[in-house]
């Protein structure tokens, strides 16, 4: 089954190369904004009273994906759907950025770690009592090789 | 720009219509599986040693959206990136599973909230590290109708 999906906007970041980009949103302190095309802004309304959301993106991936591979915080192979790692069958991108300020069709974000002109998929408030989990267990990524 | 994706594999749920399904995941102790098309099996390696997985999947909107909705929640409208109102411009789910084990192709998992037979996209590893924010502010939702 193919899926068709269109970009609701941009995302505008300081990193025109993947070796610049922080390795998550969690990481990064930079500075960003997300421009939404016009005929989606009434969708961003009371959007500005949440101090942080999730962006969807997708993923430039010219090179394709490989189904096993190296995480750039470890020595060892991985499946790709145990890690983070950004070129993966469907090269969406997830990340929870602060939400600055909403100024009309734009976002003023601090902590994006996506390149540059990244095509914006959809925007989710991040909600705690939905997106945290307690005592989670993280596999390799506790014994990985690099912090 | 349309951008086509193709899924991964299908999500099982106890659910069949909309009406039955919890409002969020972290609301939901359901049991569910998740089963990987064979070509991607090789990709969920190292899995089974995370609790917690993110599931991004397809919701089914045939009637479209609307840029605007009152959530399950609350009886004022908002803007629709503003909830995690199902029907969206891209209707990408994002849901938080307890990942219980792993047989083949087949994950079985806890806390769903997606209806079943739903096309899955991606499964990324919950890692607190990355996706957990303090303090975070929540708007409307912090003054909602309903609980």
């Amino acid at each position: 089954m193919d899926i068709s999906l269109s970009a609701i906007g941009v995302i505008h970041s300081p990193f025109t190369e993947p070796s610049q980009a922080p390795i998550q949103a969690s990481r990064s302190t930079a500075l960003g904004s997300v421009e939404i095309f016009p005929q989606f802004v009434e969708g961003v309304r009371d959007l500005e009273e949440f101090s942080h959301i999730f962006l969807l993106y997708l993923i430039d991936c010219p090179q394709g994906y490989s189904l096993k591979v190296k995480p750039f915080l470890d020595d060892q192979e991985h499946g790709i759907f145990a890690t983070r790692y950004p070129c993966r069958p469907n090269p969406i991108g997830l990340s929870v950025v602060h939400l600055l300020r909403v100024k009309g069709n734009r976002l003023e974000v601090e902590g994006v770690d996506m390149l540059d002109d990244t095509p914006l998929l959809d925007i989710k408030p991040y909600v705690p009592e939905f997106d945290v989990r307690e005592n989670a267990k993280v596999g390799w990524y506790g014994r990985r090789a690099y912090q």
